[in-house]
Formats: C-alpha cells, sequence, structure tokens
C-alpha cells in the first residue's frame, strides 16, 4: 500500500527557507524515514518570482499568491520564514484561520505578539510550533517543553545571539576593538549591516522572554527585561577579566527565586574552565538547572541557513505526525492565565560585581572609592590598582578594579552613582555582573 | 469536568525507581501541569514487603504480585525499573502482552533483547520509552529520535560512563592512582562494589549499541564494539597527556565512514579547552554532529536518582499524552529490517595515537622504535625522551612518548607488537587514541 504524501507549505524564502526547501527536496528519503510518511514540498509563497534564489525548486511550487497555501485543503502544515512583525503576523492568522498549523523561527513575533497567536491557534484548534525560533540548532524549545517536563527549572543561563558571541570572542582572541570586530563580523555574514538588534541585547531578550514562558509559565514581555547589550563594551575589560580568570559572555539570565524570577541580559564576567565560558565564536549555549536533574547544558550553533533549517524540519516532521498537536495543547503556553510568577523588581537582584574606575593617582582615592562602597553594603572581594594595557589611563591615572561580594543590583548602582561625582574619578566608569 | 487521572505502575523500587515514585507522589500538581491531566502512581512491585524504603508510599499502592498491574485494565502504562536480564525481560514481555506501554531505564536489557521486546511491542501495539536507559538526566535519546530527525547524523562522541569519569578525574585531579580513586568511588556511591561492568568499558559498548542503533540504523550487538575500559590506566599516562595539553576519557565513539560505520569504546586523549576535556567528576556528555545542525553538545548527570528518575517521568509523561506512541511508530528501532550500515573492520578504522614506551637509555633505541613505526606506515607528530614523574622508569631506562599522525588501528597494534618485541623495550607500553 502506498502511503500518501503529507504535503506542506513555506512562506518566505529567505536564508532559513532556502535551507528548509533543500532539506525537504534533497533529502526525501530521511524526511520520510524520519516521519514514518513522505513529507512533500507542495507551495512555495515568496514576494519576487524574479528574484535568484539559494535552492533549485520543481516547476510551478513557486506563487506569490497565499491563497494557493490557504485555499489548499490538502496542505495542512505551513513554515512561516518571513522576519519582522508585519505581515508576518497577519499571515500567520491567516494560516491559523485556513486551518493550517503553521511551524515558525520569528523569535520577534512571538516575543511581541505570542499571546494573541497561542490564543487564536488554541481556539482554532491548531497548533504552533517554534523550535528554531530560539538558538537556531540548539533544541532547547524541545527540551523545555518535553525532555525536562519532571522539573521545576530553577534557572536558565544562555548565550542566546550568536552575533554579540562572535564580536566578543574577536575582540578577545584577536585584541580586536568593539568597531573592527563588528566589521569582521559583517564581512563573515555573522552580523547584519545593522546589527543594533543584535548588539544592543533586543535579540537575546526576546529569546530570554520566549523561554521564560516555557519554563517558568511567566507572562514576560520582553521590553520589560532589563538590558544591556555589548555596544558599550571596551577590550580593556575583556583583558582585565581574563587577568582575573574570566571571559565576558553576553549573558542571557532567567532564575527563579523564592516566588519571583530574576530575568536579565548584560555583559557578565564567566569563570574560564566552566563550559559557558568556552562557547566561542557564532556559537549559542545554554545551561539549564532543573530540581530533579540538576545542571543541563546545551551547545550548538545558534544560526545559520541548515542549523536554523535542522530545526524547523524536525518541527515540521513533528507536525506532520502528530507530536506538535499533543505538546501545543499540553502546555500552556502564552494563555491568559495568570502568570504563574512575577518578574523580580530589578534593583533587588543579587550578584557580584567587576568595577573599573580610572582614578587620580593620589593618597585618599581608594579610601573614597572604598567608602562608597561600603556605605551602599558593598564589601571588596580583591581590589587591583595597576596599569595592564589600557587605552583609557592617560598621564598620571591609574585603573582601580575591583570585583565585590555579592551586593543588589540598587546598592551597586547607588555605589558607582556615588563613586562617579567623585572629584578624582574619570568619566567612564564600568561595571559587570559576575556569574557566580 | 473533572479531569480523570492516567494510572501508572512501577516495577522494581531500588534507587530510580524510589525516585520516580517520590516526583510523581511529591510533585502531582507539576506532572499534572505538564501532562495536562493528573497521572496518578497506582501500583508499585517489588519482590520483598518488608524492605526499608527510600519514600513513603500510599498504603496498599505496594505489592509483590505483577498481577495486581497486568491484570487491572486502569493500568495503561509501567515504569519496568528493574537491572539485570531476568526477570526483567520476562515482566517486561509479560507487561507488553498484558497491553501496558513501557518505560524502562535497563540499557543491558535493550542492548542484549532490544530486537525481541520492541518487535513484540510492535507487534502488540505498544510502545517502548528509554530515554532513562542511556546518560541518566541528559536527554540524548529524545534529541536523536526527534529534535535532530532533519539529519543524517555523522558522528557521536560520548562520555557515558560516570563512574569511569569519576575515577579518571580523581587520579588527574588528585594525583590519586587506580585503586585508590575507585576506593573513593566506592566510599562516595559513584561505583559498585563490584564496578568490573563500568570499569571495562562494557557498560559504555551497551549504551553506545542503543545509540547506533537510533542515530544510524545499524544493528549492533553490544559484545561486538572494540572496547577497552579504564582499569589498566596508569596516571602516569595522564600526567603525560597533561604535559601534552590533553585529559584522558572513557570515550564511545561512533562515525559514519563512506558506507560503514566505526564504534568503540577506549580511554582517549582530548584536547585540553575543549567541552569534552572539561567534563569531571560523574557527569555525562555527548557530542554529535550532524549533517544539517552542525554540533550539538550535551552536558549533565549520567546517574543518580533524580536526574534518571527525571528522565523516567519524562517518559511517562510522554507516553501517557500520546507521543512515544508516535515515535515509537515513526522510529524503525530494532526493527528486523536490513541494517542500514555495517559495521567497520576495526583494523581499518583510522586516527592519531598516543604512545609510550619504557626503553633502555642507550644510543640506536629509537632508531629502531621508529623503524618499527616507519615499517607500519605510522608517522611521528611529535617525539618527547625524558622523563617526568614516571612510576614505571626505573634505573637507566628512560620514557619515550610518541604522538603519531594518523594511522590505522591496524598498523597501529602491529607496530605496538613488534616494538614489545625489541630487546632494549620494556613490557608495559601503552597506547591511546587521540580525539582529531
Amino acid at each position: 500500500m502506498a502511503i500518501k504524501a503529507h504535503k506542506v507549505g513555506i512562506v518566505g524564502l529567505g536564508t532559513v527557507g532556502s535551507g528548509v526547501a533543500k532539506i525537504l527536496l534533497e533529502e526525501g528519503e530521511r524526511v520520510r524515514r524520519h516521519a514514518g510518511q513522505p513529507i512533500e514540498l507542495s507551495r512555495v509563497v515568496v514576494r519576487d518570482l524574479e528574484k535568484p534564489r539559494q535552492c533549485e525548486l520543481p516547476d510551478k511550487i513557486l506563487t506569490t499568491d497565499i491563497s494557493e497555501i490557504t485555499n489548499d485543503p490538502e496542505i495542512s502544515v505551513v513554515a512561516q520564514l518571513i522576519g519582522g512583525l508585519e505581515p508576518a503576523r497577519s499571515i500567520m492568522l491567516q494560516l491559523l484561520e485556513s486551518g493550517k498549523d503553521v511551524v515558525t523561527a520569528n523569535k520577534a513575533l512571538l516575543a511581541e505578539h505570542g499571546t494573541e497567536l497561542f490564543n487564536r491557534a488554541r481556539e482554532l484548534g491548531r497548533s504552533i510550533a517554534f523550535e528554531a525560533s530560539v538558538a537556531g540548532g540548539v533544541p532547547i524549545i524541545a527540551n523545555l517543553s518535553q525532555c525536562l517536563s519532571a522539573n521545576q527549572i530553577l534557572s536558565l543561563r544562555g548565550i542566546l545571539n550568536g552575533t554579540s558571541n562572535f564580536i566578543v570572542s574577536q575582540m578577545e582572541e584577536h585584541g580586536a576593538d568593539y568597531s573592527q570586530a563588528v566589521a569582521e563580523a559583517q564581512r563573515l555574514g555573522y552580523a547584519e549591516a545593522d546589527p543594533t538588534m543584535d548588539v544592543d541585547g533586543t535579540d537575546a531578550a526576546q529569546k530570554l522572554a520566549i523561554l521564560a514562558h516555557l519554563a517558568f509559565g511567566a507572562d514576560v514581555q520582553w521590553p520589560d527585561i532589563p538590558r544591556i547589550g555589548i555596544d558599550g563594551l571596551d577590550s580593556t575589560d575583556l583583558r582585565w577579566a581574563s587577568e582575573l580568570g574570566y571571559r565576558v559572555k553576553l549573558l542571557a539570565v532567567a532564575r527563579l527565586n523564592e516566588d519571583n524570577l530574576e530575568l536579565h541580559v548584560s555583559p557578565t564576567l564567566v569563570k574560564l574552565g566552566t563550559p559557558l565560558s568556552e562557547v566561542r565564536g557564532a556559537n549559542n549555549a545554554i545551561s539549564v538547572v532543573g530540581d530533579m536533574v540538576g545542571r543541563v547544558f546545551y551547545h550548538g550553533l545558534g544560526a545559520g541557513q541548515l542549523p536554523t533549517a535542522s530545526a524547523v524540519v524536525a518541527d515540521l516532521i513533528d507536525t506532520t505526525v502528530g507530536r506538535s498537536a499533543i505538546t501545543f495543547r499540553t502546555l500552556d503556553l502564552w494563555s491568559e492565565a495568570t502568570s504563574k510568577v512575577l518578574q523580580t523588581n530589578h534593583s533587588s537582584i543579587s550578584g557580584r560585581y567587576y568595577m573599573r574606575f580610572t582614578v587620580e593617582d593620589h593618597p585618599g582615592v581608594l579610601a573614597d572609592v572604598s567608602g562608597s562602597l561600603g556605605r551602599n553594603e558593598i564589601s571588596i572581594a580583591s581590589i587591583i590598582q595597576r596599569e595592564i594595557d589600557d587605552d583609557n589611563v592617560q598621564g598620571d591615572d591609574v585603573s582601580l578594579v575591583i570585583m565585590t561580594h555579592a551586593a543588589t543590583e540598587g546598592n551597586a548602582a547607588a555605589a558607582v552613582r556615588e563613586i562617579d561625582a567623585l572629584p578624582s574619578v574619570r568619566a567612564g566608569s564600568v561595571r559587570m555582573r559576575v556569574l557566580d
């Protein structure tokens, strides 16, 4: 008996869409084996038929008319691979309303309109699968929503933006300054012409919002996640971090405290030799702690055509075989139920800090600085007053680098404000979190 | 409307069984949320009712009579958590035949009787889920069978035996010799009173056989996997490895060559700073390369009550919601279909080697050794003739440590046999693989 092929569609044939088409077309036998039935790419919707494509498509598959998918009852699953918010949102609603299950890689769309889209899908009895929306080829969505289902997740720490990690790795390994490293990332295709959303922490915050929904049932709006990007990073601090036995990583953190959830994205000192510190280049990694399983660490390519397409095709297979529908139904995601946990007041978050000040080299300065820290209940773990190759220090000034014991974000910020106002302290002080 | 609870049973209340019972009983609300319905532990079968237990069970749940599960039509899923081959095999068949879906953590049983058990389950329309059988809390089974389904897996490299990794870490970090490290592992509960199966590579080979079925469709019998354990490991070689920039790990490797599959378990030199080299203590890790996704790395606790129970409960949830049935159906596991790939002839496997010889310190010895290597088509990448703190060297003898370029296993073995027969070479030469 011939098994009937499952027909799927793609909307958007950019980098990821082309990768998905390539896998479905060139690796059909593999996909058939893993899905238990053939999966046939039957329609691809694009904006411009004439644009040169990265993949060869069979005749007549390509169309500019979405109704060729929405009106085709044989297509039951669609990979919606347009970026941005509109028309991605409208197309997604249109697909759901025409009875299609949807697979997407669009994290901005989910972070912004997740509640609307998930509610609509639930009303319509459809599913949305979104493995590719976070961390590319690292299957963190399936792992959180399925493999770790016996756990209360206690914390998530992720390197979720490959562009930023590539840039910081370049600065660290080649002594490049920030703008040189950005140029190199652009040259190699790791950064967009306008890399703002990657380097200012927006992209990582959007991904963290998705993971926080999944892992903690937290109803988080991504703009509410305090975030600092790598765009202000000074290579001097990478050298200091290295001296102290650390690497700087743009870290997205979610940590469950008693009854609230700590969330932030910021450049953070991570101890050398720990798995997160060894994540180089455009890789992503996530360290998850569950109350039963302990720490599980995932590492892989966070972006790129084929790693991301790998995640989309896995979702297409999961959807055609029926697993996505079950997962979507059992996960109460972006529901209108009350959020299970509220976000921590940012100023009360506690942790260790790295601080660097440029100060005049005369007696009394250290007493002033340490006095400010003491008044703000910050105790000093170690202090170095010494010049390493420091672009910011001129004349008789010296660098003062301080590692603190645990302090609250509010106190740390207040202390640095106070120290910055001291007459013997120059502008441009630096404060970064240190991972415990 | 009250949702009816899904009733499950447990057979075997040892360490893992107690952990599973604990999660189901104490974290019922969490399990209900993740499964979309309550899961009720309704019967636990043990051999001895009087034995003290690690967990509190409700009255009348405990029984010695398996028919209280097999005859109860309301119990649809059973966690079969007895170790060893019999009666585990018979009980598993009995459970399947009475219409139960089964979840198991018993890797030896699957490695030995997988084909029989999986065929029987298929005939009966039942499923077997086995996440906990490999790497404890690291969800490698779900990741291979589901998350990476768009990929042809190209290679797997795993640290799959936590006991061995703990022992080698102890030897390396504390300079302990093998027997001291085993004693410490036993004291801390990381090694059994008789640790043979862990330290001689059997356990890792059984797990590798399961992963090879899953990732490559290979019909592998675990006794056919060439394996060397850590039981012959000399701390001298850990020191040499460290000098050369490596750590020694008991590595299980599966690598797809043109049309055959390379499989082996052996202590292997892994470059410092790479993720696998940083796996310490009783942790497990697996590095998987897929043709689309690239390299994905997983790291976590490979054993222990709660990490393993976490995997079993995830499987129980997957089975009650229906995901396991789909996965079991679509994965053509341990089927009687022809194996998709044959195991490579071991002697033709190629790789780099670390070799250590103890030789008389006189002219001509080096020429003899390098002559033997050359005759066997092995070229030398680096050579050190120097004493480090080496317990094996006495009198005027010296250590000769050689790192080779890629050579076949057959040639490397032949060369060492030849060198061992030289009059100026002492007994006890060492040869280990080096990870590329």
